[in-house]
């Protein structure tokens, strides 16, 4: 097939890729649409039978991974979930395979594909492990901008595997998107700061039921729309972003820490101005004489003392003794 | 001054109004600009000593209460801050105002300058509650569309009062703010859902630190354009969004479970999968042999039983008996 040619439009026609992908769901799908736009051969299988889907997209459906194998793919590109890609993997015939084949993933994890792929693989195969940082809703309109990232794993520096995975990245630089080369621990260090707490934010939104209101600010808007995102991905991908990036964890535990500091300098904040009304009997400019009498004190006593307690604050007036809980050090700043 | 007329450019000519700004902060400043548009008198006083910059702007400052009080204002406009707002208006020398004078306010809370203001006020003084939803930052480039709630809380049916106010409000109208009639209580309510939730996410946010990296998603981007904008309001903002709306507690609780219930469902789930391994001793699909020995399982439990070492799991092989930690129910449906 070395004489076979891509229709990329572009001025020198590189040769024709076969590229098998294994897991062909939404993502499979999508991914695949690029790669028939670049004028590539596209052959696929998965759990599901898509063979409909595939006979009306111009690809080559095989009902089993020992059919695909047999037509000698130049790249094997997993596109399966974080959580089944072990078991994909080691499903596979590798003998069918040539043995230079150049096997990629897509997974919002890096190191854990790098290290599964290092530790299966026959040391002549490929590995490039890449993480195309959009999917079928961020890029329905081209993947023009888009970042995709991709680490070099391991590849001969030169040679038909070498010239072969260029044309693969090829792809997506076609495409228009964003290549981001990057080790795959830095792109775990930076999923878990930014991907991973995304979703986290998005899941803890999704619990709270948030709806529009006739008084939407710009901000509200982004997380209603944050929450709309989130949930549109499985739980899988979510567990898988936790489970298999070894930097989750910590930030599930700064996420914690950062809201109990915000929860203590509120309730904190609530605890001084009454402890300087009950405890040090300071009384509040402004307050009328009889607020200041031990009965009026004691009503500033939440319930139960229960600190949640405290928006009775800003209740309807109970009378005069009211106006001391409100008399707060004044600063004409902003609202 | 009922002769003078505003020169609004649109058709019928209004009275021009003598509206007197209190708290002359940023806010404050930013609503003056939109009330000169037009085409009232703006008279100011504040704390701190603005004169300068209201000679720039052809606006009457007073260094006193006392002073612009004098100058008989239809509608006296209380700009200042959640916290200073009680100490404020308990400065006013109502004597010296208009008997039908208006009273207004800008607070994003509004059940507490309303009990406020009737509870202070003289019967026969106008209350209108305002929450203009737009500040210096989102209403730099005009307010058009931009939500502006209000409540006339007490304004007489007919004659000059209820014309003034009509004339008060037709203000924001005529810059092309999207009018939300609604009730104090309404307004905290949603505001409390909307607004603080989004503040207190903002906040959480900024004690993690967050960093722009090289691999961005457009979620992540939100959430570091939402932290900006939040830390940029002050702490006494926040803080009084959550003192004076009787629903901050209750929505601080709800995120409270929120997030709790999201740590169990990732945290649980690691449980489960181990549980099965451990004590029911059921074996996994795809582990060697070896894997299946109780020095195996034993490797699963994590060092000091601390949930939170689990990520542990993503780490580099440790050999054959890591393959289970990573084989869990296949699911190819997306990464």
């Amino acid at each position: 097939m070395g004489n076979d040619t891509a229709q990329t439009g572009h001025e020198e026609q590189t040769p024709v890729l076969k590229i098998a992908i294994i897991g062909f769901g939404n993502f499979g799908q999508f991914i695949a649409n690029g790669i028939e736009r670049q004028g590539h051969i596209v052959l696929a299988t998965s759990r599901s039978d898509y063979s409909e889907y595939c006979e009306r997209h111009g690809i080559q459906f095989f009902q089993s991974m020992d059919a695909m194998c047999e037509e000698q793919p130049d790249i094997v590109f997993v596109c399966s979930s974080i959580l089944s890609t072990e078991s994909v993997l080691r499903a596979v015939p590798l003998h069918k395979l040539k043995p230079d084949t150049i096997f990629a993933d897509v997974l919002s994890v890096k190191q854990f594909p790098r290290n599964l792929f290092l530790e299966v693989l026959p040391a002549g195969f490929g590995v490039v492990c890449t993480h195309p940082m959009f999917g079928p809703e961020s890029g329905k309109h081209g993947w023009k901008g888009l970042p995709f990232v991709y680490d070099k794993v391991r590849v001969s520096q030169n040679g038909p595997q070498a010239e072969k995975c260029a044309q693969f990245l090829n792809i997506f630089e076609q495409e228009g998107c964003r290549m981001v080369e990057m080790s795959c621990e830095e792109h775990d260090r930076h999923a878990a700061g930014s991907q991973f707490i995304t979703h986290t934010i998005g899941r803890i939104l999704s619990h709270l039921n948030l709806e529009s209101t006739p008084i939407n600010t710009k901000g509200y808007e982004t997380l209603l729309q944050l929450t709309e995102n989130t949930v549109s991905d499985s739980f899988d991908l979510y567990y898988g972003l936790f489970m298999y990036n070894v930097n989750a964890t910590e930030q599930i535990e700064n996420l914690d820490r950062a809201f109990e500091t915000v929860k203590q300098k509120l309730f904190g904040r609530l605890h001084d101005i009454l402890r300087k009304q009950i405890v040090e009997r300071v009384p509040m400019q402004g307050i009328p004489i009889k607020a200041r009498e031990p009965a009026a004190s004691a009503y500033f006593l939440p319930p139960g003392e229960k600190i949640t307690e405290l928006s009775s604050f800003a209740m309807a007036p109970q009378g005069e003794t009211r106006q001391s809980e409100v008399n707060l050090e004044p600063t004409v700043t902003r609202r």
